[in-house]
Order: C-alpha cells, then structure tokens, then sequence
C-alpha cells in the first residue's frame, strides 16, 4: 500500500508550460502552420509529459500482462483457459501478433505472468509476478481481495520502475487473459454508469447465445459484488481481473515517472479507468492507441475524455494496436527533432497577405 | 502514346483468387479469427495485387514530384512561388517532413521535377522530367496541351519502371506546387460533378476571404475550358498540372507492374482519380493513406469507392500520409508472414459450442 500511495503522490501534471513553446517551434519548421495534424500535438504532448525539450523515443516498451479468470467457468469466452498459458509461451517463443508488431515498431515485448492459472516453465524472458492461479469468479463473489488488488497494482509499478532503469523512453500496454473482456466490461458498467447491456461486447468472437448469457453474467457479478464506483480499488478488487490491477498500476508509474504511456484496447483502457479514477492528472500522460471493435471502448474513451489515435478495426489486445500507435507517436517526435526550420533551409514563410 | 497506352492494356484485375485462400491462413495464426481487422484485409489485398503468397515489402519508396502552377498569380495560396523550388532542395538536403517520416518508415525518397518554374541546381539525387516551367493559369484557359498531360502521364510510368527495377516492393505518391490543391479541386469538381464550393478547402491555410477568390477562380476555369468529364486525360490538360499527371502515372505504371501504391493526401487522390477514371481496375492497387484535412478529399473517396487507412488531420502532402500508412501495410504483410500458426506453436483453437 505504501508503494501505490508514494506513487500517487508523486504524479504531477504535465509540464503545459512547454506545450505553446513547442508549437512555436513547430510553427517554424518548413510546412504550413498546422499542417501536420496530430502528429503535432503528440509532439507537444510528449515534451509535457518528460519536461525534455527534445525527447528521444528509443527505446520502447510494450509490457503485456497475463492472467486468468474465474469467470472463465461461466461459458463467456468462445476459447478455453488453457490458451492463456498457451499464448504466454506463443509470446516467449515470438510467434505471437505483438511480437511481430513489436518488432515491427522496434520495440521489445516484456511478457508478465500476473495469475495464470497454472505454473508456467521457467523462462529468463517471463517475469513471474502472479498474484494467485487465476481470479474467482465473480460471478459467485468478489474476483480478489483488496490486499490482492493492492499487490496487483503496485507490481505494475515496480515492472515499470525496473523496466525504466533499463532505459524504457516509452511503455505501451498489453493484455492476455481467456475471459478478460467479463471484468474489463463489469468495471467499465461500474464506473461509468453505463447499463451492461450497452457495454458488453463479443470479445474474441462469441455468439449471440453466449453473447447474452456474458450480459447475465456481469450483471449478476454487479449486483452480488455491489463494488463502489468511487473507490478504484474496490472496483478493481470486486469485478476486476489480476492483469488489469498490474496494467493500472504500469499506467500509474509511468506517469510518476513521466514517461507516456500507449494504452492498447479495451483492456487496458479498463486498467487506465482504474488508474484516471485514482489520479485524474494520469489522463495527461496517455495516448490511446486505436478504437477497438468492443463495443464499450468507445464510451470508456469518452469517459476518460481521450481520442484514439488509428480505427483499425483490431480486437486482439495483447498490445498489437500501442505498437502500431508508437510508430505514429515517434514519427510526431522525430518531426520535432529532424525536421528543419524556414530559416536553416532557406525556404519563405507564409505570406501576409493571405 | 504508346507507352500510356500499352500501360493501360498491361493493367489487369488483381489476383482475387488468392482473397479467400489467403483468409484460410490468416484464420489459421495464433488470434481470434478476424480479430487483426485491417491488417488482415491490408495482407490479403498485397497478395492479391503481387500475386505472391508470401509478398515482402522491403524496398520502399515514396516518389515525391513537384512542379509549379500558373494559376498561383491568382492570389490562390499562402505562400509565393519561390517555395516549390526551396522545398524541392529541402528534399534534397533531408530537412522536409518526407524525409524524416520516409526515413522513419524505412523507405527512400525519389525527388522529381516535373514542372517548377526555374531550372534547379543540378543534383545526381534528382530526376529532371520537365514538362514545362510551370502550367498556364487555368483561368484563362488550358494548363497545358494534350500531349503535355500525356507527357506528363508516361514520365510518372517510366520513372516507377525504372524504380521498379531497382527492387522497388510498394510505392507512394507525394506532391509539391505552390497553389496546387486549385488544379485539383478542379479536377475533383469536375469528375464528380460536384459544385465547386463543396469541395475547395484551404490548401496551406488561406483566409475566408481567399477562399472565396479560390472558388470563383475554380469556377471560371472550369467555364472557361470545359473540360470532358469523361475523358480524363482532356480533364488533366485542361485543369491539372504535371506533377499531377506525373503521379496519375505512377499509380498507372504500379499497377500495370502489379506493385501496391500508397496514396498521399489531396493532390495524389486528384491523380488517382484521373487514373482510376482511365481504368476502373487500378482502384484496387491502391491504397489511400490518410483521410485529408483539405474538404474535397472524402468525396473523391467516396467516388472511387475506398477508405483512407489513418485520420490524423494531416494536410501537408509530400507523401507524409503514405510514409506513415506504408508502416500500417507493411505491418499487415508481416502478420502473415511471420506469425505462428495454432499448430506451430501449440496452441488450443476457438471451441465449438461458443
């Protein structure tokens, strides 16, 4: 607990002052005022979120949190549970769409084991940070405890911390879990308000039938759990899942560390609910990689108050949309950094007359 | 001629046989069927239009044409003249907002010269295709002859040949001209039909006041020169410029080469349309980067009947939307190509009863 709340403590607002100074400088580079879009305002952002003038995006992160679920049990899933640690050793091996996407965008792909439901082989690459062998279900009683809630976050923040020491510039978000989209979907209903009908989507692809036994789900888990949509914990604790906990508690040191974060799907936008609801000023630090086809993502961006940067059409979560964004958000930089000015290429500004 | 017309007769439909049977291998890696969304249907049309079941996109250039337009003397632009040329060195030395998103792609630049106004300083990194100094200003009659535009037309096809010979794998189109969203606003009003107000935006930035001067002198050009909807080369000599010309060639030339292009912004949209109004078939070579800022390109979209990749507010052309899109394709292709099968990497399938 005294790691979430040093944490808390220590997330400030972006650094806006730097926000107008960079869009001078952007203003004199050799383009039309403006005409760089949301290239231009990622660059901005990024300078207000590291306080550097000219931030360098080198080394990048994505950090993709694995978990199981108890209310996998309940049929909301079109996969069985025994893919989760499948796919884990599918991310070790490199065979999975973020390894290929990572690579893809020159990043390197930290695989976390936050609750898999069995013991996985050893592996120099997996870092092991479980905090039980899958979540209960909640469709019986609360997923975890509040003290498991608490340990989930903060090994987010720890991971972050040891992942910076390394040199981390970016980190990007990542989930794997057979059923997550069940808790990600109960808290979002909780926190937003929203009826559960409205917000449940078909995860990995499930169909009509399970579609509305999933809403049955979730709503029986609300209304057993009754988690407090004030307190994020709570709700976390209640409803949530041990790889949301560990994605909250990344969004939250990052942030405290002043590095920008790339929150993937609808998972991870569940974790950045958790972790905006505790301190709004994380919101500041987060760019929101795509608009993902599950149907409650887009109230949640509303909810938080953020555009998408891509609309891919994607669903996969694991990361595979914060690597694709991260290539948009160092081009924005490298605009920035390597672009010349109107005067060192001698090109006329804009006349005054128009 | 000869050379645009044995290129139009070269153009084939793409391959839609391998559509489906790339589908069955897409469905078959490690992910929720379907759950890639458009990088699924990104590396289906790449194997479609290759005709390689494998296709690599590793050489990859943007072909960046400028040239000057003599409508600029009517006060339609931002900015003087002088700028084409200054911006073509800037290319040269590596200082534009191309070079630093190509260089972030991983593509290389081709600079041509299609049209600008002076005689450039001679550089062994840039290709000559004058066409002439500068078009005529349409609204006093023709921009240039017909056998200019064809001129034009067969440069941008036997620059991508020779491009394509050096190892190119993708292209993508990018422009440079002072006032050069006025030729093609000209160009889209008169395609579609629709009424010239609808689809004048402002270009570099220009004030209410020039804008309304921008539609009356669009306005007057298409009175004056009459151009024939349904000839789109009369429609280029008429009311385009080279370098749009020079573009519409190089998306000819792609397709007739079975190479995927990458369409920039406004201008690269205009030479497309001349060329997907040449032949129907070529529309699905291509790729559009980016949904375009300027208020014209939607509709000429929506005429061609695609959907641009990214919305990031960019209006900046160069290529600047097609570096950026090239990474989302080239991240699709290499789904399919490098990601793990269920098989390969030991992993449970979608269950039926869901």
């Amino acid at each position: 607990m005294e790691r979430l709340n040093s944490t808390l403590e220590k997330i400030s607002p972006i650094d806006s002052s730097l926000l107008e100074e960079t869009q001078k400088r952007l203003d004199n580079l050799t383009k039309p005022l403006g005409s760089l879009g949301k290239l231009e305002n990622i660059a901005k952002e990024v300078v207000a979120i590291t306080g550097k003038r000219n931030p360098i995006l080198k080394d990048k992160v994505i950090i993709t949190m694995a978990a199981d679920h108890g209310v996998a049990a309940e049929g909301v899933s079109a996969y069985p549970q025994e893919v989760t640690p499948q796919m884990v050793y599918n991310f070790l091996s490199g065979g999975a769409g973020i390894n290929v996407l990572a690579k893809h965008a020159g990043a390197r792909v930290v695989v976390v084991d936050m609750g898999v439901a069995v013991d996985l082989t050893p592996d120099p690459k997996l870092i092991v940070r479980k905090i039980g062998y899958g979540t209960q279900s909640i469709k019986n009683g609360p997923a975890m405890s509040r003290e498991q809630a608490i340990q989930a976050i903060e090994a987010g923040i720890e991971i972050v911390e040891s992942e910076q020491k390394k040199g981390m510039d970016i980190v990007g978000t990542g989930d794997m879990g057979i059923a997550n989209t069940t808790p990600s979907t109960a808290i979002v209903a909780t926190i937003t308000g929203a009826p559960v009908a409205d917000v449940t989507g078909r995860g990995t692809g499930i169909s009509d039938e399970s579609l509305s036994n999933k809403i049955k789900v979730i709503e029986t888990a609300l209304a057993i759990n009754n988690p407090d949509k004030t307190n994020p914990v709570d709700v976390l604790a209640k409803v949530g899942g041990f790889e949301i906990g560990g994605l909250a508690g990344v969004i939250l040191g990052a942030a405290a560390q002043k590095i920008p974060v790339v929150v993937d799907g609808f998972i991870s936008t569940a974790a950045a609910l958790i972790a905006t609801e505790l301190v709004p000023d994380v919101k500041n630090y987060l760019f929101f990689a795509h608009n993902s086809v599950e149907v409650g993502h887009r109230l949640t961006l509303k909810h938080i108050g953020k555009e998408p940067l891509l609309d891919l059409h994607l669903r996969l979560g694991e990361g595979t949309g914060a690597a694709l964004a991260m290539h948009i958000i160092e081009g924005g930089v490298k605009i920035l950094n390597e672009m010349a000015s109107f005067e060192e290429a001698g090109v006329a500004e804009k006349t005054r007359k128009n």
